[in-house]
């Protein structure tokens, strides 16, 4: 391997900084959903990830791969949901690719009760703390790192 | 509540970018030192956080804190990594405010043998697609909502 080439003061601060963006805010938001709705955050990623697709259904498999989670995790946090009704397992026994899990009528509306307070402490948290220029660099530094990720990786979304 | 200020589409694209990024990097660099180390990410994670402080020790429930993770939870962390010798528990019998936690030399050698691989998984991932421009963005805008979060935050680091 070639000599490593460590991070330099101003990327040193900007990567520890990233990750301590991360840590604090994923906690903050975490328990702010806890406090304000009957939704954990992988239970509100989830519901927004069917929320998002034309027929309201993934793949259980598609799921573990959109979120990046290990399938039988990804199950576990399905079977949970499905006790609570927030979602239906619908088996597909046509193509023999796995069960969907789609999104129920519950858990439509817990995700539209939990949304209006979390995007709240989103803006609190996030928006109101940077600048609209912070706001453009970040989508495009976003962009260009996830673009980087998915060339490099064996398992691109 | 006030109305809610939903997200204009500029920030929609920037906290859906930022929450994709943390997915994508976060499964990658995970799987990078699955692959190159004997260190899992929380593993690495807690031996960054010892090998920062200057006695190379910390309270469990200070490094539950700077963590964010739930005490009982770290604490089956710590359990684990002490098995394999990477850290040890001291009690501190004279002021009963719990254990620190330790790095052994075993601790140090696996952090060393993991930082060169994992920092070029960092550099290649991550900083080779951005520019210095936007290093010195994020370096703000973590400084800026990290301060924000703590100042809203019961319990800051």
């Amino acid at each position: 391997m070639a000599e490593t080439r460590w991070l330099d003061d101003a990327e040193q601060r900007a990567w520890r900084g990233y990750l301590r963006m991360n840590t604090v805010l994923g906690a903050a938001l975490s328990r702010q959903l806890q406090v304000d709705s009957t939704l954990s955050l992988p239970d509100f990623e989830v519901l927004v990830h069917l929320t998002d697709v034309e027929d309201e259904r993934l793949r259980v498999s598609e799921l573990a791969r959109v979120m990046r989670w290990e399938k039988s995790r990804l199950s576990h946090q399905v079977t949970r949901m499905e006790r609570r009704g927030l979602v239906a397992r619908e088996e597909c026994l046509s193509d023999g690719r796995g069960a969907f899990v789609v999104l129920t009528g519950a858990g439509r509306d817990a995700i539209e009760a939990a949304a209006p307070a979390h995007v709240d402490a989103v803006r609190r948290l996030f928006f109101d703390a940077i600048t609209a220029d912070d706001v453009d660099a970040l989508a495009g530094i976003s962009q260009r790192v996830i673009a980087r990720v998915e060339a490099n990786d064996v398992c691109p979304s």
